[in-house]
């Protein structure tokens, strides 16, 4: 069990960082201490924003020796609640925000070295100075850091072609909960030298140590962008489109995204400059995105032979493609927009599920019918990353209703939603990780051998267990 | 310390898969006690042939019963002796080969569900036969088996645009040492649901558990196909070659391969049917393979634009490209035969090593410099995967010299050559992995904390040290 740290020993921390670096008042402390959805809330006396590598193994020495417990915390932007300290505990924050250097960017060899505090859009924006591309993209991006990417192995909008951040990432550098620090700051693309440690620390929610910085990819820039939006009548028909696409273009279908007709209304209603890109209305829609390493013109072939062939085969009702680089960040705000577009709407319960590709319109018509049973007028606006399975299940209140008495039925509706998904062997975390939110659901549905060999793991990095606790699993 | 397995319990082991498939005359079990290189030769009193999860589990639970040390194999296609047991003990061998059933094959969600016994080609050929390609690709795959290539993390000559097999498994089933079994045969390109057990599993070369099924990715198969062969200068110009076509191509470059003037009169000289596709001669050569999803013309037109730039750069002095099926078969059929043609020109000193793709040419200087200082009339024979930073570093013996006295040098030049990839940060075994060949000079280079790391973890899975013991880590 992790102590209630003493003033000496907040004092203590303290020096580490300089009384600048470390928050104590209420005020400055409220920040750190509430996640986007406003879901969680934590305590804390303390949140530490150390400068250094160094102050950060001192750090997480002293808390070794002191049982106190360290909750890391990127840009604060997760969805899970795993950065965010216990309620009623006094977990420290080890904030990362002031490690936001850029070691090294070498444009020959494709790699940047970065900082785990580097902001997200500070990646993109350097590696597009040098003419490559850093692909994750998500909502977030401008505050989102990537020791919080990597610890959550975020997905986004370019994993279809890309992968998520796991797949960018070539080497870390970890400070272990004994204030250790690990140098696993390899640039190479092949080293099958031992156990993937690597892998291990990423997508751990910071419970086996803090990422402090990363070698990570880059990629040639494309030179053919192309983004179209299709009108189609069924998810059944996405799904076909969507092998079309995928058949056609290979690597060059960068992106699609499916979007339900609520959604294209919610976000013309409510976010400014959204417009709705076709005159007729039809019950899905398709953003599909095409981006080829030679020339232009085989993304403007690609596109054109895509939407050719599925309006022949009657799999696309109507389509535009985007004219112009305007034209193509407005169709891709559009779709950004989509979770924020609910809000106005009321509560919205949200699911951030994955099923096998081919399995997408059975769960969803299935999913549509029992949350249609358990709330009658509820709004389904089911949109996501079609090409990755993965599917953001969520579901504004109805018109009207109270929003604390339908967010009331949070984990209800959850529990009926995760049944689905199970039932076609879905995850119920696609791409935002457990945290807080999932931990006890994931005990309840993974097979104990796995949980006990996840525990095992825990232990074997952290037996003070003073990393992040309670988050991804139920400290013992 | 495992223990010399009783007649009783070899007996008790026999029961679970049937005296046909427990060997145990020296004639019998022969072929499992040495791997293809001949450098070591292991004993074992017993081979088990399972042919179902079940017996396997029932195995492990008796070994960790009776602390039996027990060596998983696959096609015992292995460089680094991992699949074979060690000399003087009684490991018992765990032969895969019955296991060799596709369990499901879905083209529409792009997966296939193997046992880890079956062989890479027959994997290969089952996504062929549903218009799909599973992209690994090696010398070995009409005998190698995809557990091994799991447990390897295996790469080969397609890991430029598609990864290692690490990228192509979306879940396992593996059996613990306990005999328990963990079902993670998920089939989700996202899943951000707790530690990454399938990674730890991946490349531990069954020291953690063995593999005995996969769910693996297939891809839309290619329909632009083109292989060039390019005669160049020097290594620096291959470099810069390379640089264009991964810009021009991004991920159309499906391979650009690096050979020695050396290795082309090697094949040329002992390989049936392969000759010089140029008539001018080179000091060095790129093997460049081109696949495009849409049109092949968009292959021809890539492959065209990169050897005329290539050419009006300077960096290229001679090129062909293939005009048929048979004529790309030939030009990677001499790359494949780098290895092979070795042979016949007596004893070979081997290195599998990688560094940053931009440090190729200054290491490859550096290394030929050392190595040359100290076996004069060496023959350094190195090419590789040039794009991945992969070298196979060989060095063929002087003509005449002697055999033994040669090879009898191969820690030392090691030890030359692998302190120069480590100057450049780079790793001692970019694909093979490190069985028992390189564990020990992998603890020696290693930081102390990542050999304890990895201890802790084989302990956490393993504590009775049952599962291919002394490989990767010597026991403790």
């Amino acid at each position: 069990m992790t102590t209630i740290p003493s003033p000496e020993l907040i004092a203590s921390f303290t020096d580490i960082v300089g009384p600048g670096h470390a928050l104590t008042g209420p005020a400055e402390t409220a920040p750190y201490l509430v996640e986007s959805r406003g879901l969680y809330r934590g305590t804390t006396p303390l949140v530490l924003r150390p400068g250094s590598v160094d102050e950060i193994s001192r750090i997480l020495e002293l808390a070794s020796r002191t049982q106190t417990a360290i909750v890391p915390q990127g840009g604060n932007t997760g969805h899970v609640a795993g950065q965010i300290p216990r309620e009623g505990k006094s977990d420290v924050v080890l904030s990362l925000e002031r490690m936001n250097r850029i070691r090294d960017i070498d444009p020959v060899g494709n790699v940047i070295v970065a900082d785990a505090g580097c902001i997200l859009a500070d990646i993109q924006k350097a590696a597009d100075d040098v003419d490559r591309l850093f692909p994750l993209s998500l909502g977030s991006e401008g505050s989102a850091r990537i020791g919080g990417n990597l610890s959550t192995n975020a997905g986004g909008t370019a994993v279809l072609a890309y992968g998520n951040m796991r797949q960018f990432c070539l080497g870390l550098e970890v400070v272990l909960p004994t204030g250790e620090v690990w140098d696993g700051l390899r640039r190479l693309k092949k080293d099958n030298t031992g156990y993937d440690l690597r892998d291990l620390f990423i997508g751990a929610e910071g419970t086996l140590g803090v990422i402090t910085g990363a070698v990570l990819k880059l990629f040639p820039k494309p030179r053919g962008h192309q983004v179209a939006f299709a009108g189609l009548a069924s998810v059944e028909d996405a799904l076909a489109l969507f092998d079309r696409a995928s058949s056609l273009c290979g690597p060059a279908l960068t992106g699609f995204e499916l979007m339900p007709r609520l959604g294209i209304e919610f976000t013309t209603r409510h976010i400014p400059g959204v417009r709705d890109p076709m005159e007729t209305s039809h019950p899905w829609y398709a953003l599909i995105d095409i981006s080829t390493s030679d020339a232009a013109e085989s993304a403007e072939r690609m596109v054109q032979s895509l939407l050719e062939a599925g309006i022949a085969e009657g799999l696309v009702e109507n389509a535009v493609i985007a004219q112009s680089e305007a034209q193509r960040k407005a169709l891709w705000h559009m779709r950004e927009s989509m979770s924020p577009a609910q809000k106005p709407e009321g509560g919205s319960i949200k699911h951030d599920v994955s099923v096998p590709v081919s399995s997408i319109p059975a769960f969803m018509a299935e999913a549509d019918a029992a949350v249609m049973t358990a709330i009658p007028d509820a709004r389904v606006c089911a949109f996501g990353h079609m090409g990755d399975g993965n599917i953001h299940y969520n579901i504004s209140q109805p018109v009207d209703a109270d929003r604390g008495a339908f967010l009331a039925r949070w984990r209800e509706v959850n529990a009926i939603v995760h049944a689905i998904v199970l039932k076609y062997n879905g995850s119920i975390s696609a791409e935002h990780g457990i945290g807080q939110l999932k931990r006890d659901e994931l005990a309840a549905i993974r097979s104990p051998i796995e949980i006990e060999l996840m525990r095992r793991i825990k232990h074997a990095f952290d037996p003070a267990g003073i990393m992040n606790p309670d988050k991804v699993l139920r400290q013992e």
